[in-house]
C-alpha cells in the first residue's frame, strides 16, 4: 500500500527520515498481517507477534537496543545520560480487531520509534532514558477484556480475566499469553511487571477513531480524557422456541422481539441523556439468534448479544447501567423472557496530565500547528497508565472513516505533524 | 423413546393395532433421525430419505403396495374396487426443521398408513383407491421455500424456487431434489406430476403446532382454514461499522439499533391489528450481526434477518407487508441505513372443504369425541392441495410445547382418537 498524500491547506512538511520509516513499517505490517479484507493481528496471537518482530527488526537496524519485557511486549530503549532517573515511556499497541485497519495502535509505536531514532541520528542524548513500547493485547475483540498488555504491567488482570476464552479458538487468555512467553507466574499472582514510580511519564500517539478532527480540519488534537466503559460480552435472552405460525402473540416468549424492545428503550434513554448534556455512547456490536437452531418458521427462543456503555463520567456509566438492568427486568417480566448476564467488565475513565497537555499544546503552537483539545471517545492503554498514577498524555492524529474497520485512512503528513509535536514535547521534558 | 400415556378425563381408548404401529414407527424414526438434541430430517436430504425408507418397509410388511412418485415422495396404495374413479389421498410430510420434534409431519403419514392397514386387516375393500403420501420438503428451514413436495406435484416450483440454496451445504433445491431421484425434467418445466382431477380429496392429520387444544383440553380439532404468509429469508440492513467509543450518536449508522427499532415498530403495528380483530402473527426467526466482522467494540455495520407475516386473510397479509416496507423506508432514512430485501416469498391462505369438515365433525361426534373447529396458524401441504382445486381437510391432534422444537409432546391416545375420526370419515366417503 502506498499512503497517498492529499493536499490539505494545513499540510505539515514533515521530516523525510520519519516519512521513510513510517511508510516502510506500515507497508511491512500490511504485507505480513493483511487478511484479504483488512488487517488482523489478534491479541496474543501469531500475527501480533509477527508485528512485534517487524518493528523490532527495524529498531535494531536503526542501532537501537530492543528486548521483550515480562509481559512479552516489545521495548526499544534509548538510554539517557542519567539512567537511574525514572524513564519516559511512549508507544502504543500492535494488535488489531479482526478485519481492522493498519494504523490503529501501530501508528503510535512507529511514532515513538521515529522520535528516538531521530534523537539518536542527531546525536541528542536525553537526560532520562526513553523506552518505546509495542504493547500487546489492547483490543477487546478476542477475549472481551481490553488493555490486557498494559493491565498485566500493573498487576491488574484478575483470575476471571485470565480465564476468559477466545470464542473461536476455545483457548483462555492465560493460555494465549503463555504461548507468547508472558511470565504467567507473576501475572497470575497480580504482581506488577513494571513499577509505576520508575516511570516519569507515558505519552501515546494514536489515530482518532471518531470523525471530529476530520470534520474540524485539524491534523492533530491534544487529548483531555478517556472514556471508561461497562460491558457484558454476552447477555443471553432466553424465551421459548415454537412454530412461528401457531402461537398467538399473547402466548409468545420471543427472544428477538424482547431484545429489540430492550435495545430500542436503551436508545431512547441514550438520547435523553445526550439532551441533558451527558457524555455517553451505547453499542450492541454482537447480536444473534443461534445458528444451530434458528429458522425462518421458528419463534426464536434464544438471542445472545453484547452490551457496552462508555462515558468520561463514572457516575453516568453507573446510571446508564442501572437503566439497562431495570429494562431487562421489566421487559423480561412483560414478555416472559430471562436476560442472563455474564460477568460485568469495566474500564475506568481517565484524566490526562495537565502539565503534559500544556507541554504538547505549546509544542504544537511552536511548530505552527493548531493546539485544539479533544476528548477520547475510545479507551486506550493510556487510561491504564494514568490510573496507575503515571502522568499520561495522548496526541490524536486525524483519520478518516473511523477505526476497527479496513477503511481507516490516516495521512502520513498528519502523522509527521504528530511525531514532530511529540518529539518537541519529549525533548523539552527529558533534556 | 416410549410415549408415556398420561391419564386425561377425555382419554380415547384406541385400536391396539394402531397403537403398536404408531409406537414402532415413531421409535424407528427417532432412532434413525435423532440428532442428540431433537430430530433432524432435512428437506431432500439423506435423513428425510431414511424416514421414507422406514415407513415404506413397514407398509410392505403390512402387505401394502408402495412406490415413489415422480416427485420422489413415498406413496402407499390400497386399491379400490373401482380403480378408475378419482382416488382419495391422505398423509403428510416426513421432513423436519433442524433439532425439531418427531411428530410434526410424521404423525399424519403414520395415521394414513394406520387407516388403510386397518381397512386391509378387516377385509374392507373401498370403492375408491386410497393413497397415503409420505411427502418430502414441507419445511422452509432449509431452502426458505415451504411445501416444496406438494408444490412440485402441481407444477408450482418456479425457477427461482429451484435455484434457492441451502446456506450451509451451498447446494440448490434443484440439485438436492435431483439427488433423491425427482424427475427434474418435468419439475423444472412446471409440469404437474399429479392431475388434480384424478384426486377425489386430500385428508391430512397433523399435530397442532400451537397451544389451543391443550388450553381447551380437546384431543382433536377440525381445521377450518390455513394461514398463508409473506416472507423474506434475508433482509440485509447495511449501515457503517466504526469504533464503538468514538462515533457520536448523531453520526452513527448502526445496523442493530436500526433493525431493533424496525422490529419494535412492527410489534406495535401487530398489536394494533390484533386489537382491531385481524388475524396475524409476525416473526423474525433468524437475526444476526456478521460473525466474520462483529466485535463488542465495533458499531455493527450489517445485520441480516428474516421476515415473516402470516394471516388467514390475503388482505391483512398485504396490508402488513406494506407497513413493513414503509417502516424500512422511514427508519432507513432516519438512521442512514439501507434495508435490502431478497426475493419475496409467499404462500396463499387456504379454506378447507365444507363437506369434509361436516363429515369429520360427524365422525367425531359418533365416536363420542368433541367436534370443535380450529383455524390453522401454521401452513400445511393441505393448503397447496386445496389451492390446486382438490377438496381438502385437516384434523389437528393435541400436542404440548408447540412444534419446530425437540419438546413437542403428542400423546399416542390423542393420535389414536385422530386416526379413528379419520378412518370413520374416509370409510363413509369411499364405501
Amino acid at each position: 500500500m502506498s499512503v497517498a498524500a492529499i493536499e490539505r491547506p494545513n499540510g505539515f512538511v514533515g521530516n523525510v527520515e520519519d516519512r521513510a520509516l513510517a511508510e516502510a513499517l506500515f507497508d511491512a505490517l500490511k504485507q505480513a498481517t493483511g487478511d484479504g479484507i483488512g488487517i488482523t493481528r489478534e491479541a496474543y496471537g501469531p500475527k501480533e507477534s509477527e508485528a512485534l518482530d517487524i518493528v523490532e527488526a527495524r529498531a535494531r537496524e536503526l542501532g537501537l537496543a530492543t528486548e521483550r519485557d515480562a509481559g512479552a511486549n516489545l521495548v526499544v530503549t534509548l538510554e539517557g545520560s542519567e539512567p537511574d532517573l525514572p524513564f519516559l515511556a511512549c508507544g502504543s499497541h500492535l494488535d488489531s480487531v479482526p478485519q481492522g485497519g493498519n494504523f490503529d495502535g501501530a501508528a503510535g509505536v512507529i511514532a515513538g520509534l521515529a522520535v528516538i531514532a531521530g534523537f539518536r541520528a542527531e546525536g541528542f542524548v536525553p537526560r532520562r532514558t526513553i523506552k518505546v513500547y509495542g504493547l500487546r493485547g489492547e483490543e477487546s475483540s478476542r477475549f472481551g477484556r481490553a488493555y490486557m498488555g498494559s493491565s498485566a504491567l500493573f498487576g491488574k488482570l484478575s483470575a476471571a480475566d485470565l480465564a476468559a476464552k477466545d470464542a473461536r479458538a476455545g483457548r483462555t487468555l492465560a493460555q494465549c499469553m503463555a504461548d507468547v512467553g508472558v511470565d504467567m507466574g507473576r501475572v497470575s499472582k497480580g504482581e506488577p511487571l513494571l513499577d509505576p514510580t520508575a516511570v516519569f511519564a507515558w505519552i501515546e500517539l494514536h489515530i482518532e477513531q471518531g470523525p471530529v478532527l476530520v470534520a474540524r480540519d485539524l491534523p492533530v488534537g491534544i487529548v483531555t480524557g478517556i472514556r471508561g466503559n461497562i460491558r457484558h460480552r454476552t447477555v443471553e435472552c432466553v424465551g421459548e422456541a415454537g412454530h412461528s405460525g401457531a402461537v398467538p402473540r399473547w402466548l409468545r416468549r420471543d427472544a428477538v422481539f424482547a431484545t429489540a424492545e430492550l435495545i430500542t428503550h436503551l436508545d431512547r434513554h441514550w438520547r435523553t441523556l445526550l439532551e441533558r448534556g451527558r457524555d455517553v455512547v451505547v453499542t450492541s456490536g454482537v447480536f444473534g439468534t443461534d445458528p444451530q437452531e434458528h429458522a425462518i418458521a421458528r419463534i426464536p427462543g434464544r438471542v445472545n448479544f453484547s452490551f457496552e456503555v462508555r462515558s468520561q463520567s463514572r457516575e453516568t456509566l453507573e446510571a446508564f447501567y442501572d437503566l439497562f438492568l431495570s429494562e431487562c427486568g421489566m421487559i423480561g417480566e412483560e414478555r416472559g423472557v430471562d436476560f442472563k448476564l455474564d460477568r460485568r467488565l469495566e474500564a475506568e475513565p481517565a484524566v490526562m496530565d495537565a502539565g503534559w497537555i500544556a507541554r504538547l499544546k505549546s509544542a504544537a503552537r511552536d511548530l505552527g500547528l493548531p493546539d485544539e483539545e479533544i476528548p477520547s471517545g475510545a479507551g486506550h492503554d493510556s487510561a491504564v497508565f494514568a490510573n496507575a498514577g503515571i502522568p499520561s498524555a495522548m496526541l490524536f492524529v486525524r483519520n478518516e472513516h473511523g477505526s476497527h474497520n479496513p477503511h481507516e485512512a490516516m495521512e502520513i503528513d498528519d502523522l509527521l505533524a504528530g511525531i514532530a509535536v511529540m518529539r518537541a514535547a519529549i525533548r523539552e521534558a527529558v533534556r
